[in-house]
């Protein structure tokens, strides 16, 4: 069990104030699992200089930092979105491979798709958190176009980060897709998650499922993994569990109820990768709106309901900005 | 939950100052699970002398101590690396045993290899904890040529140990290999994740699961056991069970998707020996050059995006060098 | 996660100073699961005296002492001993009673005996733990000849208590396979682990199995619960799990590849207990020689490759003979 | 991992020296799953006070305090009693109603009763932690007449006090069994674990397993549950997770090996419960003398090797003699 934080008064100050300039790591207020505890803290001497450069190393960035487009001279930006596309790329490939094998074996089972819908949500549940430990010290470990977008939208995120990371997710989608390719010795294969019957259901049903369940998947991350609050509660061991947790819980309750729905998409990257590998089909375009739409929905819920005193933590980057004039 | 370190600004620096001269844990940078916990410390006033013998007590070796043949006079890495050989002896044994009847009984169930697969991946997960725990205070716990291939290129292993490890998990895996055979009382076997049925599936394919899975195998086992920022985040209790999970889950997700192919190997040495105790195939090369291809990529990623400040580590070492003169 | 030891520099020194002359607790090298936790300190001013006793209070016990059988003359031997019998009675009868239900389904199961033989691993899982917390504050609980032989061979254990653990262990086991005979009704029942279809398998087969398999008991479990360099990695309420969980993979890893052939045996009283409760078989004495030899190979590794600086407890051990003298 | 008492080295004192007089917790060696933790220290200057009005406020219990009948005027032990019956109420209920739908389905299953005996194992190893713990601090949470005998012959439990709790446990199990034939809309029903088949089993057979599991729970419930040295290896809030997992395994272990066996019952107050609700059968008798005879033989164990230094514990109860007289 953690330890109490001796000043869990002001949740936001108990960054990391000891952080070292030379660190290999960089502060990142959107990693996932961690709970902001990686952010920077409040007295670091090295504040002014960190948040200028990465303006997301603390929650709540301002309008004008987040559009900044100073990002994109980062050295360690880039190097932290190749992260991503590694970390996408195999990820994707692992969970395409085994979902096309678990949808190959539906019409053996008696009770339909009720087991390989369960035994993929379990890969999901085991796949994620190990690549989330991989990837989180350099990257913050989204791994997912959704996170990504979501953490923009919740001001977590800079804007060059944002599209460094959306674009090398793809990217390590699209070679998971060839690999995929290569792997199966053809392009005809059928990746659930990313295929809809549309003879039997409805492109306003299925962008409904994809919406709404994506933006559980939003609320319930950040909720587990993105919450200032819960470093409390849990450590940054059990934060990248819960979010395994999740994705699978809601790659299974989506999985098996309509005939001709195979479950919601989740990650856009790994729908993109699956169609680069196989045929793209006219759908495919619910894939990435459906986590926008929800990206953007909790955003507008984290302004309104933050978890973390905004008047403190503005406060707090307004001290930079006197140490800058 | 692990208490924090206190000096977890500089991350190389925790390395433990207070390992004795004569403790039987010579302090190894590729430790599997240990997260590098078990590396030298900057301040031990024998620091010189056992970087002198184990360059690799530190990591970020050197390419001149690395590739320096003098290793192999230690007495030291043979014993570590006899401890290997019977590692490598018993875990190729057990899990080629087991994944043998597993093989036998998949066209017993209806849904063909699923269940097998989820059983074969689940005896992975159980075994390779054990096994880790077992040998990791005297040889790291390699106990996979995967292992000290990839530590070897991240520069975490010397070069004598890594040859002197790679050779004894192969002897060891050999004798396993005879033993199965008088188990079995024949040497007419099958053994899951080495066997291709060449007539369903092309070598490229083949070989394109092989190199990737190795490669998220590799790159999922440093991100959990072999990173020292993960210290932190769990201890080296969780650390080996994580990698097992890795090995599980790879074992499963490739276990089924595709009719002939029977998985992923992830251990050169487990199908080396499954071939020494029944007979060697003409893909056998796969089992090598895939792993060594992975581990050389990793290397490079490894080279780019290192987990700790290169230049504290180079300085550290500078200090000896200082010492030495 | 366990806090650090504050001198684990030194880890045979970090055995407890403090144990009372009049504790009940008798400290024993040889304590399953408790990875020398409760070993003699260096310190204790009853040190000599304790030594003089139980010569085992200590690791590395030299050879004269081992064999002296003056051991026999001290009570608390006799206690332990008796639990050791009360506890192998009561292990042996429960894993047999359910290993018979299970042995009887099997026709039942379409895929055969793998679920069973899951089953039964679990069991061994299950029972192994709780017996060995019940029984480890007196006896160490061994609770099975093969670590009790191990021990001895290791230099944990003295002679006398391995005549005495080893004799009462059988004589436990002999009441309850009396036990079984009136829980059956009958004496004609089969435990699985215990049975052999000579006219399926060679005698050469069934004793390469056990032996090997004994010796990956015998590795592992001092490797999770003998090893003092792994008081630092767990603590005394994990150790006994993973030794459940050991011979639960054992269990369940050889016991169904082989058509026959019902998983190795591991515990040579088990089946001396299951064998008196129904009858003998000619192939009872692989169930006594493949542990032996387990026992006495890795006592030679033991000897070379020890899990602490041989000389640091020899020195210790003149200290005391200083004081004899 | 729970820190080390910084008195370990007299076990017995380690007990609670500030429990204050007005503390709802009344100290009671005989509380399962503490081991011994709420136990009344050496020091307290509440001492003597406590001991005259509750012998069993300390462990090793002298016979004339033991047989005294003072205990029944204490309006306290009647509070306790009256949780025992409510819990006993609740647990039997519960138990029960679940047992009786497994027993129902078992027909259901090709493969007879091993998997609903599974489940069955599952029930008991769910329910009792929760019950134990929501018991604890006020009874010591027996709520089983098996543990209550056990304990009075240990002489860590006064004979008004357990006099006591085994009636109120018979009645709250008899109410239970009214609750259950009012559910069931008949009295027609099986609670496995409670019935005999007699035309398939002999009354031998059965008495033999009864005691037999009987005294095995008895020994591993002390083990884990009531040993005050386990108060070093694991804290109060696994020892009673462990009594829960160490009645599920018998429960299971004996569930399903005989024909006509529905497992022993380990609990008499649940089956004099649903007897009550159904109908009384003639071999009721063995769940009450198997626990008598278990928990006789457990106490000449414990009486010959119990788990402090007795002459410690006599010393102490002499203070107290002096402040008396």
């Amino acid at each position: 069990m953690r330890p109490k934080l001796p000043h869990a008064g002001s949740l936001w100050h108990s960054g990391r104030d000891t952080l070292p300039e030379k660190s290999p790591i960089i502060p990142f207020a959107g990693r996932v699992g961690a709970n902001q505890e990686f952010t920077l803290g409040k007295n670091s001497c090295a504040r002014a200089e960190i948040l200028q450069k990465f303006p997301d190393a603390a929650p709540w960035i301002p309008v004008r930092d987040a559009v900044s487009l100073k990002g994109f001279l980062q050295i360690e930006l880039w190097k932290a979105a190749t992260v991503e596309a590694i970390a996408s790329c195999l990820l994707v490939y692992l969970t395409c491979f085994v979902a096309i094998g678990l949808g190959q074996v539906v019409p053996v089972f008696a009770s339909g798709p009720v087991v390989p819908g369960l035994i993929g949500g379990l890969t999901a549940l085991l796949a994620l958190p190990l690549f989330i430990y991989s990837a989180g010290p350099v990257s913050g470990a989204h791994i997912n176009p959704i996170i990504t977008i979501a953490t923009f939208f919740s001001r977590l995120c800079s804007l060059p980060r944002a599209v460094l990371y959306v674009s090398f997710q793809a990217f390590g989608a699209a070679v998971a897709g060839y690999l995929l390719r290569a792997s199966m010795d053809t392009r005809s294969f059928i990746v659930p998650g990313c295929y809809i019957d549309t003879s039997k259901i409805s492109i306003g049903s299925a962008f409904t499922i994809e919406a709404t369940t994506d933006f559980a998947l939003v609320f319930l991350s950040f909720g587990v993994g993105l919450d200032p609050r819960q470093r409390e509660v849990f450590g940054p061991a059990l934060g990248p569990i819960f979010v395994g947790l999740i994705v699978g819980m809601c790659t299974f309750f989506t999985g098996f109820s309509r005939d001709g729905y195979t479950g919601f998409s989740g990650n856009p990257a790994r729908c993109f990768g699956a169609m680069v590998g196989s045929h793209f089909s006219s759908y495919h375009w619910i894939h990435w709106i459906g986590p926008l739409t929800a990206g953007m929905l909790h955003g507008v819920l984290y302004f309104f309901v933050p978890p973390y005193s905004r008047e403190e933590v503005a406060a707090a980057r307004n001290i930079r900005d006197d140490d800058e004039s």
